[in-house]
């Protein structure tokens, strides 16, 4: 009936980010801007971000160090639990061996915090005041709201309307951290009544929301911005799972053959893989890495590697990722946090490099999942973990069929309860799959920048 | 900035439960039989609970082994972390030292795992098919959902009428691991039938709940009954916190002069503070024990200690206990968990030793005390743990004005994710409390048997 956990001591916790910049035979495509095509430099970025996160976002060094403040917080979660999932083995019949690294131990119930804490910390120091952000499903706002109020800072949150009106309770919980929380569209930005004003009844979108936060930001002096995942040092700050997940296997004496995280924006995943593929790519261990998203937003599977807005509006720099293109607005599955046209650069690059496995899998699918990993492992996951929980059946069923045991390791990034409507829905049968036919995909991808 | 920590090893984690009747000056009244008003003995017990747990509750053996198979399911999420609560003692500005316990990071979210996992294992091995129990809040149902998954058992939960309605996410809960739900008072038994007839509108109650279930567990050879509070085994089960907490405050080189909790059937209460109590009884370490219930169902501080029965229907054994009478509704306050018309007969029966100190404090309190929690510690507390909170507070505030430091642990039995309604209406100014008139309580108590 066990379930085995490994535990690290406190002082065993990570006392520095791994950067994964360090280990990359060629560097990524630059940011360019978007007026000259030119690339950009940390000045261009100031209005919006702390210099610290900036001199992060664009560092080559492997190891950076995790303030002795941001450690502290950390503490009160950190190291988190990995377990080995022995039920859920034995429900599969496989001779694969299944790891979990357990975010959902956090404030906010999701592996958002290790950065938001962090950025809310460089922000205190740089004399910030209000902090500015978007988000989808609830997770990322609710840990800047948990962070903020940690540290005395103002936190305003662009919430896609959607999610506004359907997940009340994501934003009262915001709310409870003393965040204000605004639908977006709205009509407080430019970006925001541009919208409205050519779909009054629009329900939002990630790229919608950045475009309202990223205005207000720019324009107060004492006001950033903050975003949730894709960007380098968001994946920086989440590193800490991986590199916590090496050291408890190597107390189980074992190694992943394969690490399977879900991908939005790619922070979750970068997160437990990064470490792992930058260990492969210093040619100290090979590993597969697997990264899975919803065939509802196959930015990986079926988007373009090309230069993009991060944002609808157009406000952002234009990076190179695997996008759908800026207007897609992905249907409203009930994993909100992996509803994003594009993809983080880095993933982008080390899909490219060969690196990481992409696979897109069905909302049905992933539901099944959750709810056989909940019935064994008793732990009710987030409908984006579902993603990766997918995943690894897949991988530990193709254990079973060609009679060898591997290795699996994955993030569960968080748990479902504020998703309790996504499993009321899916065991009522309302919930359904997406296919987009090629034309969809060529439509979606023709408004595409015609830059780099 | 910090949050500290106290972590015990697994091996660390108590392979007993305390069992306070050990150490008791004087053993608590008999429980009766309605019918003849003498003692009950074992065998009147059997239909609806599996031998070893009868066992368990008339036991007066100090140390009750836990069993292997309970401990490896209790290891998934304990020994769970005490934290020094640093931050909420410098917003309050206070000399004491704020230690909780944190319950939450159960698969459940709350402490209830710790008994419906050893009332699981003990139904399962004396070949039980099926578990029938009531539950409020959800709290309960959803941990014994959690804990029938892990060992095959069918669970089936009563749920109070106004709670179904209110709070579908909880349901939704119990259903992904498996469980069914119905809505008390229900058309499936003869107690739900009784209560429709008379009041065909009735939102039900936790007394008409354990009606039902009990009827259902008398009447089926393969089906047996599980509470979640009150009897002294759920609160044995429970002592594994309170345990923990006395190694971890050792760590910390302290010991509470002061130990406080929530109370509504009394498990969580007794959980944390019996351990403590005993210390006292036996003459080791005087500690004061801090009782707080909601002043909208307060059976210890304006209740009668006198035989009542456990339920509406009248199908239990009379217990002695601290009652507003089985048929006191009590309004629909949020903290649900402590919407109860009795309390456990063990924590009765320390009060009237004056072991216990019994407060009440009003539902707006409860909520402000929470934010405040919120914004420092970081984890929103379910609004039963906020009545904990403000009871710590207030002992806190005491401390100030007092100018002496005194160590002050209380146990935070889980997080309010699954009731952010509750915060909603306390935000939108929407929640009220509640005072009764002497008459009122009066009128509760007139319908007590005359037993005893």
């Amino acid at each position: 009936m066990d379930t085995v956990k490994y535990l690290l001591n406190e002082e065993q916790m990570p006392t520095t980010w791994y950067n994964i910049a360090a280990d990359l035979p060629a560097p990524p495509p630059p940011v360019l801007h978007p007026g000259t095509g030119q690339p950009i430099g940390p000045a261009d970025l100031a209005p919006l971000f702390p210099m610290a996160l900036i001199m992060q976002e664009v560092s080559t060094e492997r190891a950076i160090a995790i303030p002795e403040e941001v450690q502290a917080i950390y503490r009160q979660w950190r190291p988190t639990p990995l377990f080995r999932a022995r039920r859920l083995e034995r429900l599969l019949d496989t001779p694969a061996k299944i790891y979990y690294k357990y975010e959902g131990v956090s404030p906010a119930g999701s592996h958002k915090p290790n950065t938001a804490v962090a950025q809310a910390y460089y922000n205190k120091q740089e004399g910030v005041r209000r902090i500015v952000t978007e988000t989808g499903a609830g997770q990322w706002g609710s840990s800047l709201a948990f962070a903020g109020a940690l540290f005395g800072l103002e936190i305003k949150v662009y919430m896609v309307r959607v999610s506004y009106d359907q997940k009340p309770y994501r934003r009262a919980l915001m709310e409870a951290y003393g965040a204000s929380v605004v639908a977006s569209p709205s009509e407080e930005t430019a970006a925001g009544r541009a919208i409205l004003a050519e779909h009054p009844d629009s329900t939002g979108s990630l790229g919608i929301a950045i475009s309202e936060a990223v205005e207000v930001a720019a324009q107060s002096e004492d006001t950033k911005y903050a975003l949730g995942s894709v960007l380098n040092h968001v994946l920086l700050h989440q590193t800490v799972i991986g590199q916590e997940a090496l050291a408890q296997l190597e107390m189980a004496g074992d190694y992943p053959d394969v690490v399977v995280g879900c991908t939005g924006g790619g922070s979750n995943f970068a997160g437990i893989a990064f470490p792992f593929i930058g260990a492969a790519l210093r040619g100290e261990r090979a590993v597969r890495a697997v990264a899975v998203e919803p065939a509802a937003c196959p930015s990986l599977t079926r988007g373009k590697y090309a230069y993009d807005f991060g944002d609808t509006a157009h406000l952002t720099p234009l990076v190179k990722m695997h996008t759908l293109g800026s207007t897609f607005v992905p249907p409203a599955i009930h994993a909100g946090g992996l509803r994003y046209h594009g993809m983080a650069p880095l993933v982008s690059h080390l899909v490219q490099l060969g690196q990481i496995e992409p696979i897109a899998v069905q909302q049905l699918e992933t539901f099944a999942a959750g709810i056989q990993f909940a019935r064994t492992e008793g732990i009710l996951p987030a409908p984006e973990a579902n993603h990766a929980i997918a995943g690894v059946i897949r991988e530990a069923l193709r254990c079973k069929e060609e009679g060898v045991s591997r290795t699996i390791l994955f993030n569960l990034c968080g748990y479902g309860h504020f998703d309790m409507q996504a499993y009321m829905d899916y065991q009522a049968g309302k919930l359904r799959d997406f296919e987009y036919s090629d034309a969809e995909v060529a439509m979606a991808l023709a408004g595409l920048p015609s830059v780099g």
